[in-house]
């Protein structure tokens, strides 16, 4: 509770942690009359003429809106728009220190899916991309994909797919290690929320063929009486291809992989005992894990990752989403499609070596210099080659 | 036409004036954790437990956003979101370089006035004040009032009371040096736009009882047959007193101060010779003023003020907005409020000594880095003495 302290203090001392920064001398009437009256009519004029040239002209090109209703933030749910704020200033400096770029919170106080779309259109004219953020499912779904298709700009929700493409790009390195084939693997998803369905979509557009889902309701299959709705029919579509019903324990039966995005120490050791031979567990509730790293190890899991910086193998976006929007940023993508989701999860797989890659090393350390660098390329490379980039 | 290339060049240097900086370091798992997660969820649970202190926490209570729409930039009218952007960009570089004030430009697809207040509204948690900027009047009276009641943070257009204020200050120290009472003067205002309504609005407030508007119909009286509207009749109730009808012209006889916002080059030589001695004028059309500095001199004007920073007594709204923005955050104001308007004029007005006083220096220089901080005192004592404080 220290580090929560601390926490509290730093925030207080500095009252938030971004500022504004002038890129040009504001000192005399020659400085002013360049970046405002009267020479700042200049650009104004052309942009006038030809709206492209506001990427030429203005911040707009390397700017992303962090946009929350703060319904979803960390653990703690729906706690609203201004608590949320310290989290999405956060993902601003990570974005900033990281990729170079700039980005700025958006806390809207408002929850009605027309009206945040309606919003976010409204605001794109001063971004180049729009990052949502920490916004409840199933809203966050309708969201995206109405955003995705109205906006003229990349529009990404970080907690679907930023999980997706790191659990993704783990997932691909420990099979290397436990010479599994994706083809074969049984996989178990435990938690249905934004991420759940993200990794699961994901997975299944990579090549996976065999995943179970849960919910708190147990093995999701059609057709069951209780806690579906719209979207977990289709899940059901898409998995449990045996039909099975029943609980997480009959899931996990000669499972392979284990992910976890649901809730802290819920996998006991005849959980992993019932798995397959070099079982690999992805255990991301936060703070707390689905199990311990300890239990994990002492129980006979082959390789265990968390969302937790103390521990090897940290699953953290960090990995993913500044990378991502560089990637857009610099071709001017108007979307960012799943050719550019693939980039980053062969991307960041392939940054952690042969020789590197061990049971405690199957993605790249969070605070790699080179993840961002190298999955901006790759993303900057499939949006030109799916035809989304627009230099 | 030199300073137009070299402004254009500036900006495609350097795309955008404005970049994010990190208040905080970023450089190892322990400044992630305070950051970012975990740490971040503590000021996340105080917020929530108690909404006002996401002042305490967050950038809130130093952030302005700059809200336009696009419909009236500079001079050049309506030319959209996109091409408005570099003006607000550059009016965020004069808050934080005159005022520590961190703004963000905020431009919006759309033109609807509803949409726009609702839009306002859902975006304000993460600001501590709005700036509505370069909206078309008369949708920017609405708005303005609309989100002033229905906001619980200070709203304020700055093209409406920047202006008035920063001409109030300028016409209180002309009348010093000419030796006439503002009770006795006749005002003419030519333009009833949104700077010109406010002026004269502010002006009647202040005690100046003689104003005639002119709008491009000419004078302004009730009951005229054309051009009319009821913000119009309303002016028409509140001025002309002896209820004149006819041109600028006519208006001009006799009048103790023209203040023009309108358009270039309308002044001539035989309006300024109807006018009452030692004649006062703010020719404010932006770039080329209603009468040119040096006609204004030969023709016998006594004080001339214009929109130039290459001629005396330019009349700037970089004189009010930084300190007055600065003022209202520091005591966390809910209202930029009547008499922090009055404040802000007198202390402009004041900073002015009286052994500085002249013709040509009837306000301090665009670039006085006293300004913002004697406005900003000024306007946060208003506040607090006019119960809008929140501290």
């Amino acid at each position: 509770m220290e580090l929560m302290k601390k926490s509290l203090e730093m925030h207080e001392e500095h009252k938030g942690k971004m500022e504004i920064k002038s890129k040009v001398p504001i000192e005399d009437i020659y400085d002013l009359s360049l970046a405002y009256s009267p020479g700042v009519a200049a650009p104004c004029i052309e942009i006038e003429k030809d709206r492209s040239k506001v990427y030429d002209y203005t911040i707009k090109g390397n700017t992303v809106a962090i946009v929350t209703d703060g319904t979803a933030v960390l653990g703690l749910g729906d706690i609203g728009p201004e608590a949320a704020l310290p989290v999405m200033e956060g993902k601003a400096l990570l974005l900033k220190r990281f990729s170079n770029v700039d980005a700025y919170p958006i806390c809207l106080d408002t929850k009605d899916v027309d009206e945040i779309v309606k919003i976010v259109k409204a605001i794109s004219p001063t971004f180049g991309a729009i990052n949502l953020e920490d916004i409840s499912a199933p809203r966050c779904f309708e969201i995206e994909e109405r955003l995705r298709k109205e906006c003229n700009i990349p529009v990404f929700h970080d907690d679907q797919h930023g999980t997706a493409i790191v659990v993704s790009a783990g997932l691909e390195n420990a099979l290397k290690i436990v010479k599994k084939k994706k083809e074969d693997i049984k996989i178990v998803i435990n938690g249905a929320g934004a991420a759940g369905i993200a990794i699961l979509k994901l997975l299944l557009q990579i090549g996976y063929k065999h995943i179970i889902m849960c919910d708190s309701s147990g093995v999701i299959y059609s057709g069951r009486p209780n806690g579906m709705n719209p979207i977990k029919e289709q899940i059901a579509k898409l998995t449990n291809e045996n039909n099975i019903q029943g609980k997480l324990d009959d899931a996990l039966v000669g499972a392979d992989v284990f992910i976890g995005v649901s809730v802290a120490n819920l996998l006991s050791q005849s959980h992993i005992q019932s798995m397959n031979q070099d079982p690999i567990v992805f255990a991301l509730a936060n703070p707390n894990p689905e199990i311990t790293f300890e239990n994990a190890k002492e129980w006979g899991v082959r390789i265990i990752g968390t969302g937790r910086s103390d521990y090897p193998n940290q699953v953290n976006n960090m990995l993913a989403f500044p990378g991502i929007f560089r990637g857009a940023l610099n071709v001017r993508a108007k979307d960012i499609n799943e050719a550019m989701k693939l980039a980053a999860v062969k991307s960041i797989a392939s940054i952690v070596s042969e020789e590197e890659l061990c049971e405690d090393l199957i993605i790249p350390r969070s605070l790699d210099e080179r993840v961002a660098i190298v999955v901006s390329e790759a993303v900057a490379k499939a949006a030109i080659e799916s035809g989304v980039s627009q230099i």
